[in-house]
């Protein structure tokens, strides 16, 4: 073997379904290893240079991987990674335009859901009861998306085809033709007042912390219904209990927690008009990721920059 | 009163609404009368040449309606005043064009709750338990839909939109673009093998009737799911239930039946993958069909053929 082939370690709970792609797209200079096991990876990471995976299976890694050049993540967020301990003397890649569609299929099925009462047909049906209740339409409703990047935009793109007036909060950006009107910093508590449904798909950073809190619940009209399927950590979890139970929304649907799994005991379980989806909103699909990392590393061998690549400093 | 004014009586469960509507637009030449009262209705009929409301309501009437010209209904389908015994010297027209996007909001949400897998982990949630079981997606997987006028051509619109295959069971028309393969007569067989949710938007005709039976059921493939929001004459439902239970098919959301409310013993009730939505999928806003109505009586007072005429032959 020529010391100047690239060593990739796989390592991921689909490490197996991985390898078997890329072996099939015959990578040029590529030595490859794959496990879905943290001790195993141990031994393997001192030799590569790159690294493709899981970040919570490659956290441990990272001190480890003294040759490491680039790391390509097979999630979105990339957090595990980030952090003010962690190395940044590397390339850290993440996955974008893959999971918009998937996260926008879920916004879009919890918006229907609730238009069309499907919980409280499906209880009606339970006790053998014709409910026949009015539903209502996507139409003509209004949407806050947080965050308007290539997963926000898919999410603005298919409340367009259902006809919805789309509203977007961004920090500058304004490029979004899905985007009806745009909101930008210093006018967030008018644009959390505009909307039947707020959709947060911001990343985790210290700036979204917390931000949506009980002044926000307030300034929210009482029939809006929240969803995230951003980061645990932008919402203030006990403030959104205490709305829930005091009505100040109407609903809220959430993928991410501060803690995952979340508790048993956690209040969040217990409130009223809430649905939790266990983080499953933007599932990895290896035949969906894969291609990320082929490109890439055709781009790698070429010196050529690399897709998606993570701002260690904006930590996204 | 000149004796050359049109005389409308309004006989609808929102005929206070479209009162409204109607003054509000001061449609020449026209005299209204309105009621949600059958029986007032039946005094006021005799001296109207124009009808517009609810079939089931109006039903009744038809003999007494003396002077009729046109009758517009407010529902898409008709089938109240069709048959061998009703009368059919005057214009009947349906709506169209305002059901699509309502109905196809119906068709995407149960597709996506199936895929998501909503009720399973609303069931989790009850429980306290954290869900992650992974969902599908709608992208890649193929509808098929049984009757493509202005209703299924939304359908297959949106499911396009979320990167569905899209098959087309029509009589002989291949007209809608977001149909990527049709099927006719004669194939019937071929198309209902070759799908993951067939959707039917079917009229009730002679020809429709029970098509939807035990060896259609048989031919679909295991995982297909069955959703109906044309009319409940079109499935054999004893054999839909024995077909759920011995896991024929993966489901069947429902929306219409052959006797509605469906009565509390019904079989249907009990059967296992079966979700009943008590006739909800295209709910009448009077916001959306009084523009029909309004149309159409333009139309009509310059004697200019008119939107949506019922063929009394062919019954659609």
């Amino acid at each position: 073997m020529p010391p100047d082939k690239n060593k990739l370690l796989i390592i991921s709970t689909n490490a197996e379904k991985y390898l078997a792609i890329f072996r099939d797209h015959n990578l040029p200079d590529l030595q490859i290893s794959a496990t879905a096991d943290s001790a195993e990876a141990l031994d393997l990471c001192s030799h590569s240079n790159i690294i493709f995976g899981d970040p919570d299976l490659i956290k441990p890694l990272l001190n480890h991987a003294a040759k490491l050049e680039w790391m390509q993540s097979t999630w979105a967020g990339v957090e595990p990674l980030l952090g003010p301990t962690c190395r940044t003397d590397y390339l850290l890649t993440g996955v974008k335009g893959i999971f918009g569609p998937l996260i926008s299929e879920y916004v879009l099925c919890h918006m229907l859901v609730h238009e069309k009462k499907v919980i409280e047909r499906y209880e009606s049906q339970k006790s053998l009861r014709w409910n026949d209740m009015k539903p209502g339409t996507l139409r003509g409703k209004s949407v806050g998306i947080m965050g308007v990047g290539s997963i926000g935009a898919d999410i603005a793109r298919s409340a367009k085809h259902f006809g919805m007036i789309t509203n977007g909060y961004t920090r500058k950006d304004s490029s979004c033709r899905y985007i009806d009107t745009y909101f930008h910093e210093g006018r967030f508590d008018k644009f959390v007042t505009q909307l039947e449904y707020l959709v947060c798909v911001l990343p985790n950073t210290p700036s979204t912390s917390n931000l949506i809190d009980w002044p926000v619940f307030k300034a929210m009209p009482k029939n809006a219904v929240l969803i995230n399927v951003g980061r645990g950590s932008t919402i203030d979890e006990s403030s959104l209990v205490k709305a829930l139970w005091e009505g100040e929304i109407a609903g809220a649907v959430l993928d991410v927690f501060k803690e995952e799994p979340l508790p048993p005991e956690h209040s969040l379980w217990g409130a009223p008009n809430i649905t939790i989806t266990s983080h499953t909103a933007g599932p990895t699909f290896p035949e969906g990721v894969a291609p990320v990392f082929i490109r890439n590393y055709l781009k790698f061998i070429r010196q050529e920059s690399l897709d998606y690549l993570i701002d260690f400093k904006r930590q996204y």
